[in-house]
């Protein structure tokens, strides 16, 4: 079995517990269960892959959020209580309580902020890294206001929960925050979750 | 007297206390003080004005931030205690402390936010506008992630200080920050102030 998560970037494909994040898709010969956010990536991956079978419609998931994107649903559905925050592209700040969805926010991902920064102006060039938050120098300023505008919203939502960080930049990030766990295989877990839940795994 | 202060975008322009926003600069028969950051635009001043007068080199503020842009230094001149907040292409947020600036950060502005996330996806379509911190939904998410990411280092880095807005999306800002208030001619304000420092003006 072959599961994989198509984002906006990369197929994230997870096989005989291996990670592989890819920008082009390949053949498999094995079973495949998708999830996706990307229509054009999802074309290229059926393509390859016909008999790829989309988990969407399968799974099981306690929310009023209207639209919520379905890698940040097999993200969520691994947590029971706590903060969920997948750092990619974008960055989704989603509050799990009792297997209940409470609500979520979407920030540009690091590297979105680095590019919006350098549009304003080429001066404005984001090295992300440490910072305090009364930066005197344009560097510091730079990482308070995009590593430290996305600590300091984990934080305001966050209450007294765990934070969970996936994605590329969840690792980055772990050292920012406290009561903290990087699990770089949480969106499969859900999507593990779910095919259990469908006896088919 | 003109006053003309050069940002990424505009040629902002004060003339008996008239402020416009302007794309292209034109030729003024008056004495033309400014401050710039931008070169190119700089040059274009220049160029239809040779005896405009760079107040970068005259003004006396008390700092130890490395590099700090000039436009902000006036922002923060005109203010002896409180949080500077300029919202512009950029959004800067600067503390003020008796006369004395104690740091400073920088994030994207509204727009450069709604650029970055329809960069990611054209799904994420930012609307400025009202919104709650456990969004349920994708207009909401976004707004919680950009505008509420701006609000939400305000009030970090704020302490009891009072919060004094400018630039083009000061007024927008205001009415999510308590003990705020919107003063559209700030940075005018400590270039007037170093005019008179100067015993130009």
């Amino acid at each position: 079995v072959v599961l994989v998560d198509i984002g906006n970037t990369h197929f994230h494909i997870i096989k005989n517990d291996e990670i592989k994040h890819l920008r082009e898709i390949v053949k498999f010969d094995d079973e495949v269960y998708y999830i996706s956010v990307n229509e054009e990536k999802e074309k290229q991956l059926r393509k390859l892959n016909p008999g790829a079978f989309n988990l969407k419609d399968y799974v099981k998931f306690n929310t009023s959020y209207k639209g919520l994107g379905i890698d940040r649903i097999m993200a969520c559905k691994s947590i029971n209580n706590g903060v969920v925050v997948d750092a990619g592209s974008a960055i989704t700040i989603d509050i799990m309580e009792d297997d209940v969805h409470l609500g979520g926010i979407i920030m540009p991902g690091i590297n979105a902020f680095k590019e919006a920064y350098g549009k304003i102006s080429k001066v404005l060039n984001l090295n992300p890294g440490e910072f305090e938050f009364l930066p005197n120098n344009t560097a510091d300023a730079l990482n308070a206001g995009s590593i430290g505008a996305i600590v300091c919203m984990i934080e305001k939502v966050r209450g007294k929960k765990k934070v969970y960080l996936t994605g590329g930049d969840g690792q980055f990030l772990l050292k920012f925050i406290k009561n903290a766990e990087f699990i770089e295989d949480l969106v499969f877990r859900g999507m593990k979750k779910t095919l259990k839940e469908m006896e088919r795994l």
